[in-house]
This record gives structure tokens, C-alpha cells and sequence, in this order.
């Protein structure tokens, strides 16, 4: 196979994480373009990666006819409307969670790519962490029956610059990808409800200005199970990234913070090392979702996690954003 | 010191167990009377344990001068009214969970108690389970922190005579435990609200005659850290406890369902075997906890879990009932 | 079943343990007498555990009717004449390990036994550690099929005394218990020839007194296999006791140091704390052996391990002296 | 940096992976011919790789100008004249273990290195696992005090093709790879002497053929260590390879053979998934010591696992093979 050409729209740290995966560590693409509106973050990696085409509009990138698809980095809020621009433009579509922030922008965005007939896939890395993968395999393979109790939490490993983190991160931006991951641990169901529990634990001075760093949701689904999403935006002892389903005939644990396997025994007691950043404790998985997508591109087959995985994940989190308003239980509106 | 001379009141799954650890399995205590109504039970028991004085009604056992304090063992329900019958007979008194099944009962059987100036343990077992107990200790000694989330859960191997089972079970005799759990990790703070999610899911059929065989409880507590609770009454695998303390300095995860450390590799990977019995994976625990009640009876100090213990568990219980009932969100009345 | 009046030879650290365990932690048994040449330490004991009769001749605790059977718990040196002084006087006889530190006491020992027609049981407590005891039957099951390679190994937490461990103890004190460990687990073959090196790496100022610290002996059984035993005297992080079986049909891994299942996380990632002494790592064990030994007793059943057991373990603890000796491999002599 | 032009000599089975890696998996750099005397072979693999040249006869390989690099992936007993060859004709060389079989045939490759002034590294993949990469590197900052004890096997999934397995392989080939583990964990010592203890056990009715398919060594080290590698070709359960090193001050345990940290819990108990291929188990040590020894080869740096220290394992096996042949102890000649 020819490699696909991706284009890269935002070059900040996923972005830069992501280029890199395209420039240097798969065998079915390369990046042969890098759109930032901040140009020197563009020329930065373009540079570091030896990438030649640098743009500071990505609608320039998006009109450059080498490029293939495209990989979309920018902040969370822009992400929906470069779908539908990257669509427009025919583009092949790798779109960082979420896709969108409102119900609206999702449908549209899905639309869009419909009508373009491109391929678009979202960046829930965690179905392709080992763990989980093989988790929805066995559960659709009904090796552990009926699920009726699941969990998912995610724990980062430090609050940096919680001033300018946009209010609902937690629940658009963190716990998104406990919510997707619920719901593909759960393939037969779809979420009801929600009952969300946040608050600023870490930076109570941050409160007011919207900030929720803590939140513990319950969500119910169709088939009677309970799930639980957990998020912290800090754990001191790395990056924690695991779950759990409890289904009839048994239960599957998923996910190891440990960096490697070595265990140190010493005066003190066993010790193990954990990871303490995302692209290491998830580095494979960042690598092989992107093989995938870049794999859908060529051969023209359907992505997952797709627009309509991304806009059931939305659903939830827009619906414990309601359930924190009211301080009730929230219906998801699908 | 002299043995504690102890009275069984119940004679039924757990009597037997307990009645057994103060026969033979304690150093400061010994078994010298049984009661109960249905007495073809007490005398079994009696005679496998060497026991002679057998009693038909508890209330003769209770006037029996020899005996220093009683094991209640009873359903549930009927618990606190013999708490109160045990304090005014001046018995030291070790109740086995819940104390109590309702507010009122739970201050009438502290009041008797106190005014008896008797001793009064709660059969909590979980904090008397190596993990838990430690958890407990370096939690006090803030070696992880203040509390920001908890999780304690319990799957019980197996559901039999689901139609006997009494309306709300799951929370006032098996959740209640992991409220306990809970109040004793985050043990600077009181609970404020919970929502619970409860259903049918094993035996569905008797949901419209009040079975709930399945749970998951969020709490709020008033240092606004966020608890999960989960129970559910068919666990495949095992016998299953098992909590988490996330704090601000680090995390404790505590439980294990292993029967033994033996691992087996074989063409089918890897495999341990599991505990199936709460009287196999919580051995050590009764027996610790019969013990230390006996060393109060004769030392004449205060155990715990107290009186107030089960009370505060009791109220998160009934406001997890006020919760399903109603489907919102309900306060933990102290 | 009326309790084994027990006796105890020898009021040192095990003497201690074990007198305790007849005298508090069984049903089965009480400790009635206890005899030690220094007869301070017997009287501390017999005060703590409220034993009336105390001796300062071990002979005269043999003499008393009353004595069922015997623990003894003297230096090694001393096991087989108190052995077969305890067989002539009709006495069920526990015996700490070795049983014997020469072939010729071995024999003696052992017909002495069979003459007088009384239980022996040998000290060889890792048999009954949970991991050991289920391994040994899944081993007889077939489970993991013919062995072929075993591992066994014992260190201790520290080298304390070092000056006064006579000579050859890493063998004929530490290590049997290994030997005996792998005989038991490799049930239909025999030790046919070992090669040991040992040498005095904690304390090399020693060397020249006799000091071993540090073994690693190589096993040839007539099956094939070929086993592994290893001994170290200074553990920093704890007593430390594990096994490994390989068979044709798969591997058994054997043994835990940590003193409970909590796990611990913090900025300086994952840690368990560990056991760091024999009596807490093996606290069960050391039980379930002597209820053992008392239910033979009472029942007149023959236990295991037994002497022949204790003379198969001692055949290549002699053959590693004879190798290290000769700097050559040399043969186990049964 | 520009990549580097690697030619493979060897399209077997490890030839074909890592050719793979140094074609697909690598930023440093691309595979650009392929020899093989069974010239199918080659081509079979020059297609799938997308490599144009294909060449009979390895030193036509070695007289190609664009070749900067060579991986030798040939017969073992090939290795050192191919490396000398390769030496010759001025190309950076990654040997697979063992790089020669003979002392001679190694001091001759490492001459023959040293004069042409080329980088030579050698396949020792296992200082590049992540475990044993961190070991290396706290032993060498002395986390763990001086080095006592330390044990490293091997166990193949699968005993294939026995009958044509050259004699003296699992030495030469197998353990190797544990006697040059052994030597990295114990950086600051050299091996004394051996006792190796080896059999057909698999394979019984091969033992004539001279086949050895289980093997336990013990390695006296110059400061004292004492080291056990232990080998066998058919573990059921998988590929397994581990280690342990107990020093003064700790102990470290090396190595994992889940396939991943998925847990699973059913009515059977608690299970996990192995590796049954070395290529899996080892994926990562593959490609990082393919990486590393590009980046030698572009930057003129000098490579380890290097030729003396293939030279030092060497001296283990072959002293092993001294050891069986006699039964006795056999010194290790460097």
C-alpha cells in the first residue's frame, strides 16, 4: 500500500503527539502538512519532523490536494466545525475527542461527513488499550454474560493551569472517554440516565470560576446495568486509566498503571514504578488507533469509534452537566 | 484472665459460626449457653460444640446469671429489641449487623446500652479484615491525605431463596457493611446526600415482590469527598469485598479474593482459584473481631464499632431506601 | 474428642511459639507440662500460659503419666535422643526439624519410633502453608504433569548471632526445610545426586569459623528433574519463602511475602508492605501442623511428614556438606 | 538524520522479524537488500518488505556500496565468519547470539571488528526489556546493594523439529541469552566456574541424537554470586523468561508472560492470557535494540551488548557443555 499523506490541524501537545505518530512511528502514513493559527508551533514540529508544507489557516491545508486526511488537534470547542470543513474539503477524518460539545454540532458533524462520504474516526483511545480491546471482544463474544455493573475512571496525573480550564472539562473533555468506553463495554444498551456528582476537591478557590475537578456519575442503562465513571484531575502516583464489568457469568478487570513489570523488594517493602503520563501508560494504543485510521483511509472501510459512538458519549456528559445543574437525576437524550 | 463466659442468642448460618469461634477459637472466651426459639437448632449446635446449657427462649438465657455476655445472632429485625432485652439483663453484647432497622429502634437500643453502661460491638467484620484495618490506621495517620473518593463494594457468591428474601435487604443487611466501610476510611466527615440505583437483575421475576439484587449508592460526604457503593447478590466467581481510599497524597486499594497465592500456568494461561465462602475469605475477621469484643467484656472498655457506628450506617441505608423510592437524590438524616 | 495432653522439651523462641499454639490456638490439644534445662525460660512460660508443671529434667516431663505426647523444640543437636527417649516412654512425638544431623540418628531415631508404636510428626511447616499444601495435591492430581524443573527457597530477614550458627546449619537447619519442600513436591522420585555452593557472603569475616550464609544447591532426582534450592540469611526485605514446580502440563508458582493485599499508592508509586518474620509469614501453618499432630494423636493416626521424610530431607542436606566439602558433585544416599 | 541502509543476511524465521523492524517499524532506518543462499526466501521477503535488491550469496550483499549496515540473522554456527566478512567489507554489524561458538571463532570476529573499526552489537535482546533494561540500570546505581543471588531462565513454548536441533543448542543458543543476563545484573564480577546439569526430558528417545532439552546451571561469580539459569523447550503455558537479583540491600524480579493486564473472574476462577511467541512477549526489546544499534551505526558509537561481551557468555555455554560432558564442575575460561 502507498502510504496516506495526513495533514495535521493543531500542533500543540496531542497534536505534536499525533504528528509524530503519523511522521515517524507507522508504516501506512506520513504527514506532509502541519496547520497551526499559531505558526510557530507549526514550524516547530514541521521542522522536528521534517515535514515541508506549513500552514497558519487550516483551510489552506484542508484545500492542498496532496493531503489525504486529515488529524484534528485544535481545542475542543473548534473540533466539530473543522469536521465539517475537513469533510466538505473530502478529507479522511481523525478527530480528537470530543467531536463536538453540543448535541447540535454533533448531529451536524455527522451529517456532514455523511454526505461527504468520508471516513471519520474519533480519538477514544482507550478501545484500543490491550485491556479494553480485548474486554469488548470477550463481552461481545458473551464470554462474561449479561453486563450489570460496570466501571470506568480516569485519574490525571496533575492539575496544570487550572485557571484556564473551560468549565465542564470534566465532563466534555476527561470523562468522555470513560463514557465512550462504558458504552462499548455495554454494546447491547444504550445510557437512560445519569446522576452526577462534581466538585472542586483539588482547587476549592477555583469553584466559582466553574472549575470541577472531582465528579463520580451513575448511569443506567437499557439493559438494567449500572455503570460508574470516576474522574480526578489529580492523582500523585501517575496517570490511572481502568475499569471493570460485572456481568452473569463473570468479570473482566482492565487496566495497570505499572510502567513495566520489574518489582523492587527492599528494606522499605515491594515497590513498583507507575507511569506518570498519558503517552506513555497509553502509547500503544495512541499508535494503533492510528494505524487503523490511517488503514480505513486507504482501503475505504468504516472507523471505529465513529460520529455516532462520539454523539452517544456526548449525550452523557451533556446530561451530567444538567444532573450538576439540578442537583437530580438527568435523562441522556439520545 | 478468665474466660469470658458467653451466651448465643440464634443458633441459625452465622450463630453457628460465631458460637463456634467463642467455643474453639478463642483463647479469652468460651460458649457456655445457646438459645433459640427454634431450640431443635440450639441443642445441634450444643452438642457438636460441647455446650450445655440449651435454651428454647433467649430471655431465659439472658437471666442466666453465668452468663457474662451475648452473641445476638437473630434476623435482623429483631435485633435491636434484644439489644435492648441483653443491656437491661447487663450483659456484655457483640449485635451482629444491622443493629437496627429503623432510626428509632437504632436510638432506643443506643439508650438501653448506655444506660446499662454495658458493652456493645457491632458485627462490622470488615474492619477487621487485615486490609480494611490498616486502610483505617494509615488513613488516620494521613498517609494518603484527606479522602476525595471511596469505593467499597460486595458480591455475594450466590442468590438462594431470592423469594425469602426481605423488601430493602440489600441495603440494610449487605450494603450496610459498606457504608460502615466507608464512614470508618473517611473517618473525619459525615455523610450528607446519596442517590442509589437498585434492581433486579439476577431474578427479575421478583422485582414486583421487592427483590433488589443489585446496587450502586453514591454518596456525598460533608468533607466533599464522593463514595460509590455496589453490591450485587451472584458473583460467579466468588466471594468478593473489596474498597479503594483515593486521597489528595495517594491511594489505598484493598481486598482479595484469592483463596491462596498458589498460580497455576497451564496451556490455558494463567489461573488462582477463588475464596467462595464469606466465612473462608473473612475468617481471620470473625475471629479478630470476637476477640477483641471478648478482651472489652473483661477489660471493661469501649469497642467499636459502636452503637453510633451502626446508627450512622443506618442512616445512609434508609436514605438510599428514600432514594430508590423516589428516584432523586436523598439526605442522610443523622 | 478430649483435648492431647501435650508436653513441650525446650522453652526457646520456637519452644515458645509452639508451647503457645498447644496452649491457646488449638481445640484439639492443651499444653500440660513444660521441661527446659534452663529452667527460668520453662517457668517464664509455664506463667504466661498458666501450665502448672514445669521441669528442668526433660526426662522427667517423659516420666509424667499425665503427658500424652511431646513437642520438642531443643537445639538440633538434641532432636533423635529426645526423640527415642520420647518413643521409649510411649509418647506422641512432634519433633522440630532436622530430626537428625546424621544418618546413623536418623535410623535410630526413626526404629525407635516404629518400636514403640507411637505417632512422629516432623516440624516441616511449609508442607502445610496453603500455596505448598494445594500444590502438593494438584502435583498428586496430575495436574501440571511429570515434573521436570522445581525451585525452593528460604531466606530469612536477618543474620543475627551470626557467631554462634554451627557449622553446616545453612544445610541441616535452613535448607532442610527446602529439601523436604521439593521431595514433597516431586512425590514419585527419589534425590540421586547434588552439586552445592555455599559461602559466607553477609559476613566473610566468619568464613573461617564454618559460617555458610548463602547457598544455592543443584537436586538430580530419578524422574529427571532437576531442582533448585536456595538459602540466604540476611533478606532485607522480609522472610522469604517461595517454590516453583514445572511440569509437562504446566507451572505451579508458590509463596507471598506480603503481609496483606493492601496496596499502596503514592508519589513514589506502588508499594505492599511484607512479613518479616516466620511466625507471622507462617503463623497458619505453624497452627494447621500441630491440630494435625494432635488429631493423630488422639485418633492414633500416622502423620507426614514423618521420619522417613525427615531422613530423605537430611540424606541431601549430608550430600551438600560432602560437596562443599569436595569442591564436586556427590550423592544423595538413602 | 538521514536513515540507515540496512541489507539482512538471513531471511529466516528471526531474519524475516527483523528485517521487518529495520523495514517498517524504525525511523533510523530502511532495509535495502536481503540475502539468502535459499534465494526463495529472500525474494519472498524482499516483496512483502517492498525491498528491490535480492541477492544468493551474502558477500554480494556485503560488496553492495548503498549496504552501511548488516543484520546477520544466518545459522549459528555461521554467525562469526559472516561478522568477520562483514567486518571486512566496512559495515556496521548487528549479530544474532550467539555470535560465535568456539572462543577462537570469537576472538577472531572480535579482532577482525576491532581492526576494521566498525560497530558491532550483538542480539541479546533481553537487556532491552524494559524490566531487565531498569535492573541494569538500579543495580549499576546500587539500589540494591552488591549482588548475592540472581536467577534468569528461558522456557520455548514448543519443542519443534527436535530431531534437527544441533547439539549442545540449548547452551549455545537457548541459555546464552540467561548467561548474558546474568553477566548484566552482575556488572562488576566475572564468572569462575559452572555446574551444569542437562537432559532430554521432552524428548527422551532424542537424548541419543544428543539432544539436551532442560538444563540448570549454577555460575560461581568472582564476588561470590551465586547464579542459577535453568532452561526447558516446551512450557504449555507459554514463553517464559524471567529474572531475579537479590543484593545486600534488595532483591529485584524481572519479567511478566501476561499477554496483557486483563483480568478475568468466572465460575473457574480468576485467569490470565500469555504470550506464546517470543516476537509478542519481546516485541518492544526487538525494535528498541534494532533502533539502538541504527542510531550507533549514524552517530559512530560503540554499541553494547558488544563483542566482548558475547565473548563472556560464550565462555559460560561452553564451559556448561565441559560440565556435562564430565559431571563435575568446570571452570569458565576467559
Amino acid at each position: 500500500m502507498t502510504k496516506v499523506k495526513i495533514g495535521l490541524i493543531g500542533a500543540g501537545r496531542m497534536g505534536s503527539f499525533h504528528g509524530t505518530t503519523a511522521a515517524k512511528r507507522l508504516d501506512n502514513a506520513e504527514l506532509v502538512a502541519i496547520a497551526d493559527p499559531f505558526k510557530p508551533n507549526a514550524e516547530r514540529l514541521a521542522n522536528e519532523l521534517g515535514v515541508s508544507k506549513v500552514y497558519e489557516n487550516p483551510k489552506d491545508l484542508l484545500a492542498d490536494e496532496e493531503v489525504e486526511a486529515v488529524i484534528i488537534a485544535t481545542p475542543a470547542r473548534t473540533h466539530s466545525s473543522w469536521v465539517i470543513a475537513a469533510a466538505e474539503a473530502g478529507k479522511g477524518i481523525f478527530c480528537e475527542k470530543p467531536m463536538a460539545v453540543t448535541a447540535q454540532e454533533a448531529e451536524d458533524a455527522i451529517a456532514a461527513v455523511a454526505k461527504a462520504g468520508v471516513q471519520l474516526q474519533i480519538g477514544f483511545n482507550r478501545r484500543f488499550v490491550d485491556d479494553f480491546t480485548q474486554a469488548g471482544k470477550e463481552i461481545r463474544e458473551n464470554r462474561i454474560g449479561e453486563p450489570q455493573l460496570l466501571r470506568s475512571l480516569t485519574r490525571d496525573p496533575g492539575l496544570n493551569n487550572a485557571e484556564k480550564i473551560p468549565e465542564w472539562t470534566i465532563f466534555l473533555e476527561t470523562l468522555i472517554h470513560d463514557f465512550d468506553t462504558l458504552n462499548f463495554l455495554n454494546p447491547n444498551a444504550d445510557p437512560v440516565s445519569v446522576y452526577a456528582s462534581a466538585d472542586a476537591l483539588i482547587r476549592p478557590d477555583l469553584k466559582d470560576n466553574g472549575l470541577l475537578d472531582t465528579a463520580v456519575v451513575t448511569i443506567k442503562y437499557s439493559n438494567g446495568a449500572i455503570a460508574t465513571a470516576e474522574a480526578n484531575f489529580q492523582a500523585v502516583y501517575g496517570y490511572d486509566v481502568r475499569g471493570e464489568v460485572f456481568g452473569t457469568e463473570g468479570m473482566l478487570s482492565l487496566g495497570n498503571i505499572r510502567m513495566n513489570s520489574m518489582v523492587r523488594y527492599t528494606k522499605d517493602g515491594i515497590s513498583h514504578d507507575t507511569s506518570r503520563q498519558d503517552t506513555d501508560l497509553l502509547f500503544n494504543a495512541y499508535v494503533t488507533e492510528m494505524n487503523q485510521f490511517a488503514n480505513c483511509v486507504r482501503y475505504d472501510t468504516t472507523p471505529t469509534p465513529s460520529g455516532n459512538d462520539a454523539k452517544k458519549a456526548l449525550a452523557i456528559a451533556l446530561a451530567c452537566i444538567e444532573s450538576v445543574k439540578t442537583g437530580a437525576v438527568a435523562p441522556v437524550i439520545l
